[in-house]
């Protein structure tokens, strides 16, 4: 694509950046930008860059907030003894919206991965025991882990436990199984298998 | 989409604005933003707001340039005489692309458009007049009009060549028949038939 511009071909590049934006997108982003007025382009900017300089990552919990202490660690209505335990901030978003949950949270920033070459120490698994230890901002009686049902889930769930068990703090981890309105012969045997294992009683 | 924070849900609202970005995938790109580095973030907000700050729309074809001339219209071995008038940036380089075409040109930056509201003077037509009119920055012996085949196109077409037929210049328009690798029995009955009306000589 041969660019009349250097400006131009500099603000492709960058869009390209962002996840599944291709050169072709970029272009039509940037040519979009390009017919707002300055000022509109300017809060455009002025948003993105806030992200990092003006939002912070919760004290405790390391979700992204506004404030040193985010909403929900700072709200007396939340079960405070309780933490879920979630690899990123969308996690945090998906449990939230099913407004089936009123504890606290603490997001990993990611899951142990060594082909990613990420370890234990690159994760908020250290703040997480030593939020358990101190009991600050609240003392911990239940961890809830909510990682991902993957290879890199599983090592994370064992690492923490293995961590955890010894405090005497009680650790849990999301039930599994069929989801809710598919068909038993759809559903791969492993679900099914621990959708029967973990049954519970009929109510 | 309940959010943690409102500098989030700024710059989700500024991103949902480029066309085509749903707000799942604006909060996907800020994410990946807030994971860069802060320097990073830097360098791409500061690469959009260079589009409306540093970035020239050319004296003479009013293309977008980073100097007040553009290189094609400063270019020298172009053929001067010869202009060619677009909708808008992308058929710049969709013309220079197919390499077939050494002269050079003038966006309109639109095309007369009732109904959106866009009348001859929202448009670059005035300076295209003016071009032809002062021979500035050289005089034109044709103009080629390539705006698209749409009734806006065409009212375009027919308002220019009102103003440009009593000036003595050639105007002429884009070859309109079935694309190259087409077959017949696929085309449009207008498209094929502006195909035989417009036949040219076997060679």
């Amino acid at each position: 694509m041969e660019l009349p511009s250097e400006i131009l071909r500099q603000a492709i590049d960058q869009l390209t950046t962002l996840p599944g934006v291709g050169r072709r997108s970029a272009l039509r982003y940037a040519l979009h930008l390009l017919k707002q007025d300055e000022a509109d382009v300017r809060d455009f900017s002025e948003a993105i860059l806030r992200l990092k300089t003006d939002l912070h990552h919760c004290r405790y919990c390391h979700n992204v907030s506004d404030t040193e202490i985010c909403p929900i660690c700072a709200s007396q209505k939340r079960q405070r003894s309780i933490v879920c335990v979630v690899e990123n901030i969308q996690d945090v978003m998906a449990v939230e919206n099913t407004q089936q949950y009123r504890g606290l949270y603490h997001v990993l920033g990611g899951i142990i991965s060594p082909i990613d070459g990420i370890g234990p120490s690159d994760l908020q698994i250290a703040s997480l025991v030593e939020r358990v230890r101190t009991g600050v901002p609240d003392p911990v009686e239940e961890v809830i882990l909510a990682l991902p049902t993957t290879m890199e889930g599983d090592t994370t769930n064992y690492y923490i436990n293995k961590l955890l068990q010894p405090m005497g703090v009680k650790v849990t981890t999301l039930a599994r199984g069929v989801a809710v309105g598919d068909n038993l012969e759809y559903a791969d045997e492993i679900t099914l298998g621990r959708s029967i294992v973990h049954r519970i009683p009929f109510e």
